[in-house]
């Protein structure tokens, strides 16, 4: 008799986003006139940079011959992409990662969903609260966790830690010690940052205590603060403890081109197995790597004119960021993020829930966000903007929040 | 204390590719005058048509300009691509399945390793034997599986199937009842093709029984005689039992540009639960769409300009498989496949065991094939040729593979 995977089933409701899309698409039908504006999702909005461009169109027309049609790629991604990252990601920063532990994905989403697969049914894993949701939703899916539990609103079994306003929206050394630890900086949803003598406290204490740290470094290009790490690996130790996780999606535009990285350090052994070699195998075994175009893209990122156009284009998001922390912070809302990351999270006026907030921007100002319970519990009464808009889109719709 | 998945150390050895480039890459060190022909991995080689690379210039044009640049793709791919997928692969044959039954992919070897993940680990799963590697390993990474049994060269708990000279190569019923059962038509390795009679009898089975059929259709395009179906679901009933897999490696020469789908019809429900629901959960958190222009290169494949360059590229290969077909026939080997798929599949001559006969083809004649056993312990005294090379390397490989 076939039986499903019944862990999915203890996932309650759909993906956050697709209940945002859901809710402006209702609005949007009833209200035909209304010129939605939207600052929810993370999507980016500027066109590919011109490098970008030129590789795509070169890469294509190589495609188009057989003497330079290139069919499966290396399993772990395209060597020229790979030391591209290790030279300029790592070494240029002081980091001790080789080209061979780069392994080359579609993008950081399916490395965050899939990572875990690699460690056993029984481990106990902590998470930021509030928290991307696919760190949380992956490993109930793989049974990691108990169920959902209504009313603490997250699910049973898992370490959630507090990123309050209280604590600077960083997450505190758990009591329990957890196997597994998701950390995201800069931050999404709360676009914080942390230090690298507060990240290191992190690294020893996994040292320590034999926990893995999966580091999410998505947004490590809108940094701008001189002790912010950009990679983990810039920590001592980090090489026996850490998975780092990176994306094209933010820095270059690559939400619909796809391109993303995984680091695993050769000196990181659990429970007497290369995780490493956990990875390569299946790598090798459930995927067959990314675009020869896109990898070319990828290694655009890297040239002279792709770190200069790119800089410019970080630039401008971030001049959005800048916009909307100080007008809001003009208008009297508490405000935080948005030095660091594209990320600006604000507290909800009034006492509103974060629900509450998102509907009454959606009714009155027309303007779409996304809801901070939509993270986690303690995302809850605040409210998540970022700043992928264009700048005309941002300036209005910061103005039409600050009328209402 | 981290634990890691240990199923994964279950598997013996590497992927059986790269065990192959392996043998190859130190015969060419110590050999390096020789010029080693391949017929080995069924990677394609004519350059992508010229519809295809119209269509990618035009999408890359398209993310250099806000206006038309696109972001995040729909979770379950762009409608145009899903329409045009229903429309001709499926109403055009008289299959009744919807675009929102469809979920585009990068792949049909992420959608076969990752497809199990929907169901229980309870499962008990068969497969043909000798069969493409993926759907066993990702089966044993989830633990659906007991241990390598060294002596029978398979895995504990698996329900295999034989497919020998003697059946002509297509599995028959088993006497355990299965819950999945992987099924590959035209088949890789053996390109032995099922005619819709016998398919139906399965699906009757999958009905009867309860099982579902998880059925890769990746050689469809392959098919060259009229009784042998292109997709399960020209059988009555397939809707309530069967998943499809399909990918545009083989048809549109896609293996570096990475895109393939999932059918999962609406009325499929095993233990109360729907598996497209399920399916879609997974989509929807675990991947993030495949790249918009390669999701707009495959809507090319179904343009009249593709389609008519898309045949010309199959017979190309199917040239070169027949001539293999019909060489080695004429040199005395008993030779089967080719004739609705683009694999030979051999006999070893001299009673040689598979990977004797690759070390003998490798070291005398330069060739590179696949060693049947590679894909399963009746595969031993097989060896798989593909015709995925250029005429003229086939020829030459096929005239050296006469000689010795």
């Amino acid at each position: 008799m076939v039986t499903v995977n019944r862990n999915y089933l203890k996932l309650p409701g759909s993906y956050l986003f697709s209940t945002i899309a859901g809710k402006v698409s209702t609005f949007q039908k009833e209200n035909p006139e209304a010129r939605i504006l939207r600052l929810g999702i993370g999507d980016v909005t500027q066109p590919l940079a011109p490098a970008i461009i030129e590789s795509l169109h070169r890469s294509v027309d190589e495609m188009a011959h057989q003497e330079t049609f290139r069919g499966y790629a290396p399993d772990l991604g395209y060597e020229f992409l790979r030391d591209a990252i290790a030279k300029n990601d790592y070494k240029d920063r002081g980091c001790n990662i080789s080209a061979d532990e780069i392994f080359i994905s579609d993008g950081a989403k399916s490395d965050s969903g899939n990572i875990q697969e690699i460690f056993g049914a029984d481990n106990k894993v902590a998470v930021c609260d509030p928290v991307y949701p696919v760190y949380v939703d992956t490993n109930v899916m793989a049974g990691r966790t108990g169920a959902y539990n209504k009313e603490k609103e997250n699910f049973d079994g898992v370490i959630y830690m507090p990123c309050l306003e209280s604590n600077g929206f960083l997450p505190e050394i758990p009591e329990e010690v957890p196997d597994l630890i998701y950390l995201c900086f800069p931050n999404n949803p709360s676009g914080a940052a942390i230090t690298k003598e507060k990240l290191q406290e992190w690294v020893d204490y996994a040292n320590r205590t034999g926990a893995v740290i999966i580091y999410d470094a998505a947004y490590e290009a809108y940094i701008t603060e001189t002790d912010i790490p950009h990679s983990i690996y810039e920590c001592n130790g980090a090489r026996t403890c850490a998975i780092e996780l990176r994306s094209f999606s933010k820095n270059a535009g690559f939400t619909g081109v796809r391109l993303g990285f995984t680091v695993i350090p050769r000196e990181l052994v659990r429970d007497g197995v290369s995780l490493h070699r956990l990875w390569a195998r299946r790598h090798g075994t459930k995927f067959n790597g990314a675009p020869y175009i896109v990898q070319r893209a990828g290694e655009a990122v890297y040239s002279q004119e792709g770190k200069k156009q790119l800089r410019e284009q970080v630039a401008y998001y971030m001049r959005n960021a800048h916009y909307i922390y100080s007008e809001l912070k003009k208008a009297g809302y508490s405000v935080s993020g948005g030095v660091n990351a594209p990320y600006i999270w604000l507290k909800t006026p009034d006492q509103m829930s974060s629900w509450e907030f998102f509907d009454h921007l959606l009714r009155n100002a027309h303007v779409v966000g996304t809801p901070g319970s939509g993270f986690g519990a303690h995302g809850e009464g605040f409210f998540r903007l970022t700043a992928f808009g264009s700048y005309e889109t941002t300036q209005e719709a910061i103005h039409r929040i600050t009328q209402i």
